[in-house]
């Protein structure tokens, strides 16, 4: 098989609409997708951190693939999270990516057990690999120790990179700290992509060698983001670094995956975007209204959302 | 239905055995189920955290409890893990436990998120009891807050008693404080049993209402353990306790899921036992040295192991 060009860019982690029953909404995650590539979105970073993937079956994230791929998304803008507790869960999901095409999956480590070892871990990520044995697998390594609380390190990407090279392909930093990018940037492993956790560092991680980044606000302002991952180098790039970080840091201060939910719902007037499955919770009132306060103090805005509601 | 005799006394999070192609092994597993029984051990835990329970898929362990049940072994002494990530996943495991007629299903939170409200936990538990919909059910909710870093409180345990009287039925304290126990314990919540997270505090927790103990070390020393249970008024009781922490308090020196694998593979002469799925470990060789000198010291044994490898 040929080598194709690999994946980059900004990826959104797209959030994971559901039906009033909880089940997942196939059809409003394709019209999300399509929007968002619309929106010059390079990549759906779909069952990542804010899409609640870990909320989600095999079967439904099974399910919510093969519906977009039939929906006509191409298999080469998606790296899916296929990263579960259970080997026998990761290596379905991840070779259903694979047999699908997938550009990358985005892999974290098992997380239930806390304290493991860089060598049980380097073990979890050859049996997967081995067990998948495609010539077309990208593992891109998801670092995000405050959640997960299993990490990957420096040594255990260096020990991966050699085994597995082409095949380990990257990582995706949500340590939040970015002297960790740095020193993974740094380290100038072969054949391997570092995507920073968030656009508030994509001008410092591009100036340094990575590839762009894969980050929540991906889901409600990708126009804006990948306008300064594509012009990185030009004079303007501060003043738009400081533009996506204005409304990044505004959106802080309220819990990132039912804001997202509800900016989608707002400006789509589907209010069914705002269902999470438990145990995340909806925005409260209050929540809401500042949240409206927020975006309306910076007159933003998600053109042509679409609304299957209506 | 008639309400029937409630699981108590102490129970075995059953360690599980895979094959070399680190696929689970039913046959090995009804061996030492069997085995537990015959020691007295008052019922199976299986899928808890000793079990590597969150390394198996869901089907994996559907696999399973249809495999002890078809083997012999009654529901009624069962309490299979079945809390995951997904509320999908979990309504499942938990509605194939209650229709096998297992005694109670202890129920982990979902774990990947992290900070999470008691009403959004409130929420997936209440999420659960309505979808498995059966009077049967009887839910034991798991607090291991060192490893699931999302915790049990006083407060949603209150919410869930009163809302689902009975249901909500008991809970096993894995968070290593007596005074979280005893708070458990001294709230008296209506038909709601306390099981400590191992033997150490079992005496403790039967002066105070208890009614047992759900302990790792339950799979290779649940005799002597479930005599402390048994006799526990009795004037020898505090000679029991010193005696069973002996043992346990030696074997914490070593990493406990590959140490009671390692057991049960030496007192039982099958190699085959020390077997885990990654991330976790099995024993160097110096641990296992010294796991063999704390035991020989102790002339400690198991009797009459079942050797499938012979």
């Amino acid at each position: 098989m040929a080598e194709t060009q690999r994946i980059n860019g900004v990826l959104a982690p797209v959030v994971t609409p559901f039906k009033p029953d909880l089940s997942p909404d196939p059809e409003r995650l394709l019209a999300h997708c399509r929007w968002l590539l619309s929106q010059q979105c390079d990549g759906l970073a779909v069952f990542g951190t804010n899409s609640e993937a870990n909320s989600l079956s095999v079967d439904e994230r099974i399910t919510l693939m093969d519906a977009l791929v039939a929906g006509g998304i191409s298999p080469r803008v998606m790296m899916p999270g296929t990263g579960c507790c259970a080997l026998s869960d990761t290596v379905r999901l991840t070779a259903h990516a694979v047999k699908l095409g997938c550009a990358g999956v985005l892999m974290l480590p098992p997380f239930f057990y806390k304290g493991v070892s860089d060598e049980g871990l380097f073990r979890n990520f050859a049996e997967v690999i081995e067990r998948v044995g495609h010539a077309g697998l990208r593992i891109y390594l998801y670092h995000i120790p405050p959640v997960s609380q299993v990490g990957i390190t420096l040594n255990l990407i260096e020990k991966l990179v050699k085994a597995y090279p082409g095949v380990v392909a990257g990582v995706k930093d949500s340590s939040g700290d970015w002297d960790n990018t740095k020193a993974m940037l740094d380290a100038k492993f072969d054949q391997f992509d570092v995507f920073a956790g968030n656009e508030l560092v994509l001008l410092e991680n591009m100036r340094n060698g990575g590839v762009g980044c894969i980050t929540a606000t991906g889901n409600v302002n990708p126009a804006a983001i990948h306008r300064l991952y594509e012009q990185w180098q030009s004079e303007e790039a501060e003043q738009m670094q400081a533009e996506v970080n204005d409304l990044r840091n505004a959106l802080l201060q309220f819990p990132m995956i039912p804001t997202l939910k509800a900016m989608v719902a707002h400006f789509s007037g589907d209010p069914s975007w705002r269902i999470l499955r438990p145990p995340l919770e909806q925005l409260s009132a209050e929540q809401l209204n500042g949240l409206i306060s927020v975006l309306e103090a910076r007159n933003f805005t998600m053109p042509a959302m679409p609304n299957l509601a209506a």
